[in-house]
């Protein structure tokens, strides 16, 4: 299998209502609620892509363009976006659609680097 | 859009990680959490189906066919099986992954009916 | 002890109140909620009959007759149904009190179905 | 109905399993834990016994006398022991249970009070 | 280091934001979840203080003289106030503070004990 | 009160004890959990500075220099770094502290933006 199959095959997609539990008192999603959902996203990506034991190293910029409103769901999509010798990239973009409409739009995307680690917890090849 | 098509659309697909604090002592998923996690992506796709307020009215007979070991990555999917007056059912099915290598099978399976609810929550068309 | 006793002995109870973050959007519990908690108390109740390791491996239909609203308080109650040679069957039904008046009702009901496991997770007979 | 009935019918009882994902670094039920299970249990119990709204406004000494493990089932049992003009005291005793003996200990014990309020957070006359 | 000095450098400071998750249908911070922050900046207090493994063994009495309301900022501060032989004491204050003035005032306050434990779970000596 | 005494009273300060319940399979607290952690000291250090209602617009880059291993007390730190017209930067740096020695680091560190919302969601004058 080539790379570009695995990064198929390692797509993760995970959709989740946005109930009021997980929502601030403005009525929308925590910016620290979305960013753990981007980093268990990206995790399994990673760890699907690579099938090794994989640690995140790094998030780089995230903007959280739109706000995400309680009565919403969202659906988190990881993809590998670069393989280098023991790390990678994992973008995770967040959609927003209305419950009760066809509305659909991006509301936050960001990009996590992974580390493959070995014994030790040392960085090993990702074969 | 008939009926075929936006089932296809509304198919609904959660990863999750399965990791200790979700595991009883038996270091596996406990079925309450695996029943919660069906429930909800049963939920999100009837809903993402009708774009009309639903609610589970009954869970037919779950069978927990294989035990799903802390470690492991799960896939629940979920679909739309049957579309009816004011009703509709949903069947989830979980899919277990081991994290490094490529092995995956069904692990457990079962069906939800929603029913759409309208004004002073009485039972309303499905559209 | 006999088994009509040991039933007895093993009843088991749990009381919750509904508050504002275990509910949805209609201000209703979760049925993923009421599935776990029901699921709980069926654990409970299995392993206090038996004192043996007992593990899910069904649940049988389950109607949600009512909707259970947040600031209501619940009773789930457990008992065993059924003992066969390595399973058993626990009745788990939801009742549902308003915290302001007496009014009470039963709201939800479910049968779980239990396997008593020994070494290596074979099957092995309820005592 | 005289107090006394209105004691017994109020009478509250919750079960529990210590699954790891409750429990610290020893592998105990965190001290804290347990206060949170004790107030929820005399919330519900002082509601149940009044009908009115109510709220915590102490807890007494509070001694864990016992250690509760990962692995066992604890039992609540909260029950009204004052009855005042507009407060209430309730008692909650945490009895640990093993799980596959039938030994069973008092772990836990302490007393909360609660005062009725009504309109603007006042005090209000305890029915 | 001396006592005094030990006991200015284990002091320790919780920021929280009480989002409608932690708050009960009357809209203020439950009792019980009051009380396991509580317990928790304790113990983090006194294994801080000590560096030795700490056990809860009681909280005093505590007070909850003002309702801690949904969408303030509570500051939970512990420190030491007693040493003896095998145990010692945390006083832990909470303090509410509104978002958007700068009012504050102490809100709850209570002592917990903690001994320090060695092999087999015996009481020892704090150093 | 100038803006450096602002800096200096909003600074706020989060220890934590990380449990197993709060970290994966390798024993090391989640990425995703330190970043809601830091999202939740970044909001009350720049609501503290402000008093006005700030919403988290991005993210900088975050490294994750150390694992914070299960077993360690973490403290957070935030400070205001920055101050705009209707924007702020809130630096917050993650301490980890061995339990039983006096070993402390600096684990990871990350800078958030927030702007001042005021009336419909748009952005005010950070007074």
């Amino acid at each position: 299998m080539d790379v570009e199959q695995k990064i198929q095959k390692s797509r993760t997609k995970i959709f989740k209502a946005v109930f009021p539990n997980t929502t601030n008192h403005y009525n929308t999603l925590f910016g620290g609620t979305a960013m753990q959902l981007m980093d268990e996203t990206a995790f399994i990506t990673a760890t699907r892509f690579s099938r090794q034991q994989m640690v995140t190293v790094s998030s780089d910029k995230i903007d959280f363009k739109k706000p995400i409103p309680a009565g919403t769901i969202v659906e988190l999509d990881g993809y590998v976006t670069y393989v280098g010798n023991t790390s990678l990239k994992v973008r995770v973009d967040i959609f927003v659609e209305e419950m009760y409409t066809d509305f659909r739009e991006k509301a936050v995307s960001g990009e996590f680097t992974f580390v493959a680690i070995g014994e030790n917890n040392k960085p090993v090849k990702i074969l």
